[in-house]
């Protein structure tokens, strides 16, 4: 059987610490549900002594059965020279009622004595009468040396008395952390293994990214014997991050033989990583490891001419394993095949024979050569494709439009507005609206106009713009490639639109979208019907 | 004397292979000043063979000589079954005329039989053949072991021969690429520790992140006695991207004792990593070690305490070693001493204590607020210090503008057009233009009333022009920030405008920018006159 190696997720407290990330108790609802489903071991939620939202959640949360995750409070050892029973943030611990307490102390001399000022005895106290007194509550109790590997290289038999107090006071395991981020893999395997050798409590490692070396350290740290991880499930955290979670666990899993999750749930790495970003309003990097947009897409033609004769060619594992997918980006170093692959992926049984091939390959070169780019951009190739196929018809036309800006405006600075008038199978509708610029006013404007004739447009929402300037040789009248990004809560889609004037381009991008969206809408309902 | 590591940067090459990414080849020529500036040993530029923009960037990059980087052309071992004198690919190495070579082969005896469908034999052939061909002209070579790792784990025999025949054909560095990125630390260590015992030539490291150990793997490798590592400077690079230069440098130079980089340019890491991602225009992620905004950005309390008692407790480095800054997010005190030595560029003789220090601090802070970056924006911060000193009379006014955009428009689809009052002393001047969008007729107005008063500002052209889109969630309504280059054919200047509405935005970097010239050439008087 694979050895047991067991997650502690700290998203909700350690990944709080980041520069940008501000949980609400229902963001921190939403979270556990999806840790617990993808099923880690612990979920640490929170201090609940540091502040009041934390103290909510953790009420809230009482009511709600964990399956597989035991939900974690976390704080400090006791203060100095008060009684272990009087500290009001080891009350709160106790208030918020979890099976599971994580305690903090310090194991390098030099905060013991220079940051929080007591002496290297009461230090020891502190660490092993609270864990004693939590421990005759009935908790199970993980101890977190704060800066074990800076305080081992500082003074290493004090930082392993901490842990032996630790130890004494009857803690359940005792996690060794990189609270700086600045070790080396040599040097994280060579303490732990001391550590590892020393203890018959289970290690653990929580490693931070200061050194970008956070997976590293946590994995060698594995190796020398370590048996629990602490780490953030996209890598949020204080300064550079934590030990990224969705990279470790497949790392492990599928590469070295231990158990993380359960097997059935590897699926879900890359929709809960997604999920948590999103949750956390935080765009997940394209080029995270296993679970990122970019991590199995080829641009180069020599690696998609290697994919597609032999998948392991250029990936280190079947983006399936872990619920991601693969993909070829159309780029001036992309050839026929992948072409032919897309087109596939819309028609399966088209064959390279087909002319229709062809049309659509002149189409998308002439597309590529005046700006167009559709790595990203699917839902637009999707289109130019139906098209090429002749099986579309416009939902709308634009008939005309006027976008305004001025200063000053009426109540502002700036002002803009835009007015639209489209027709719908020779119904005509013309609205205005103003916005946050021009293109704003324009987005507006469409569909208010759109809303009347197709009512479930109401549902999608623009979730990303991105603008990138092509020949900046000609600065403001150069061409612009913009990318819209739109939702309707399930799906989400990417369009692209080129032009010199941003106007256009935005307006490009925007028609596609909506139409993807209507696209898509009738055939749901063809599956639905017939 | 420290130890010396070849620093190796594909930011051009495979950095380019990264979704999202196309450089224009002035952007090229830009990220290649910006590396031989911070004083890498290897810059490679690209592939001359793979595309024509390469082409054209290795004929224009011969006029500018560089002070401490040698150029790298890139590409593969002559085709099989040709001679190598006949390869076109091998012919365009030569006709980009750089000094340096990198060739890369193939170590996995897979790849050899499974994707490039040749005998064992002839890849061998061809990896020889073609460096003693290169070595001949004059070239120094590097040879990239493309999947060595995974070759030598399938059959180390093989894979090492290919090194051998590297050597035999007079390879000058022989670099094992771990292509595919899945690699761990401690093989990589063994594997390379194997290559250094048998060869004598420089062994090189190149790594890519689909584990998330591409920076420890680069280090294990320098461990293990490899003394050239290649990466990209920010990251990019296919899928995962590749092992990330700005965070290899600062661990090996800060910490090991090794030397990558001159001493002298450490305090520019933070600065060109900035600078890469505005020219590629990719948003270096905030948590990137070292170099990244959040990288010394304290948020927890206990910490920030922490910090203020003595630094290193919560800091693995000072930020001011790599030219980064702490921040704390709860309390403003932040950077006051960068943004000081930013001033006194400007006016040398000011001290800390001169109000006006906090005056410029305080606007310098709310504009960041805003969404405002200095970063390569130096002429809208030197107008803000000015401004600050009270010596500063605006040179015009705006009193009013209008921009139109249309659909269909007068003679084609979209049209757009713009009309501007101004006033200079108060003597008003009104025009209007026509443009490609409403950001370009804007610009042509506002210069034509100007020349009216100063006719000098004919001979000023915009070179470079940017939008970001700094708050995605709110798609079109989201604020951008636009950077403008502008040159009057000696000096280059870029300010910088941020709104949600891009045409404001454009506005006041427009405004910014003609007015930094104005204030440029009156002080060109000024010094000629008295």
């Amino acid at each position: 059987m694979d050895k047991k190696i067991m997650i502690f997720d700290s998203t909700l407290r350690d990944g709080a610490q980041a520069e940008g990330i501000s949980f609400s108790v229902k963001d921190k609802i939403k979270i556990v549900k999806a840790l617990d489903h993808l099923g880690v071991d612990y979920i640490e939620a929170g201090n609940p002594s540091s502040n009041p939202k934390d103290l909510e959640f953790f009420e809230k949360i009482k009511e709600l059965p964990l399956q597989h995750s035991k939900l974690t409070a976390f704080g400090s050892t006791r203060r100095r020279d008060i009684a272990v029973e009087t500290d009001k943030n080891i009350q709160s611990l106790l208030e918020s009622e979890t099976d599971v307490v994580a305690i903090f102390g310090k194991s390098w001399d030099f905060h013991v004595t220079d940051i929080i000022h007591t002496t290297l005895q009461e230090n020891l106290n502190m660490i092993q009468e609270t864990i004693s007194f939590l421990k005759g509550k009935g908790k199970e109790i993980i101890f977190d040396a704060e800066h074990f590997f800076d305080g081992y290289k500082a003074n290493p038999q004090y930082a392993l008395s901490t842990l032996q107090a630790a130890v004494d006071g009857g803690a359940d395991g005792i996690v060794l952390c990189e609270t700086n981020g600045g070790a080396f893999p040599n040097e994280v395997y060579e303490i732990t293994k001391k550590v590892v050798d020393n203890f018959s409590v289970p290690v653990g490692i929580h490693a931070h990214n200061d050194g970008g070396m956070a997976v590293a350290n946590s994995i060698m740290a594995i190796e020398a014997g370590a048996v629990h991880i602490q780490g953030t499930y996209v890598g949020f955290g204080e300064r550079c991050g934590n030990a990224n979670l969705s990279t470790i666990i497949p790392n492990l899993q599928l590469k070295k033989g231990f158990l993380c999750i359960p097997e059935v749930n590897m699926k879900q790495l890359t929709s809960t990583a997604r999920y948590i970003a999103e949750v956390a309003n935080i765009k997940l990097s394209d080029k995270e490891p296993y679970v990122g947009h970019s991590a199995f897409t080829h641009k180069a033609g020599m690696h998609i001419d290697g994919v597609n004769k032999a998948a392991h060619s250029f990936e280190h594992i079947p983006p399936s394993l872990v619920g991601n997918e693969r993909r070829f980006l159309m780029s001036e170093v992309a050839g026929r095949s992948t072409i032919l692959s897309k087109i596939q992926k819309i028609i399966p049984s088209i064959t390279k024979e087909d002319p229709v091939v062809q049309t659509i390959m002149d189409r998308v070169k002439e597309l590529e050569h005046q700006g167009y780019q559709f790595e990203g951009a699917e839902s637009t190739f999707e289109l130019i494709v139906r098209k090429a196929l002749g099986k579309y018809k416009p939902f709308f036309e634009i008939d005309y439009f006027k976008t305004i800006g001025e200063h000053p405006a009426q109540n502002s600075e700036f002002g803009s507005s835009a007015m639209i008038k489209i027709s719908v199978d020779g119904k005509e509708e013309i609205t205005a609206a103003e916005g946050d610029g021009p293109v704003h006013a324009l987005d507006k404007a469409l569909r208010r106009a759109l809303e009347v004739f197709y009512p479930e447009l109401k549902e999608i929402y623009l979730t990303d713009y991105k603008v990138r300037v092509l020949d900046t040789k000609t600065a403001t009248a150069a061409k612009v490639r913009v990318l819209i990004e739109s939702s309707d809560g399930h799906d989400f889609w990417t369009t692209v639109g080129v032009s010199t004037d941003i106007i256009e381009a935005s307006l490009i991008a925007l028609v596609d979208s909506i139409e993807y969206k209507l696209l898509k809408n009738i055939e749901k309902k063809i599956k639905v019907y017939l």
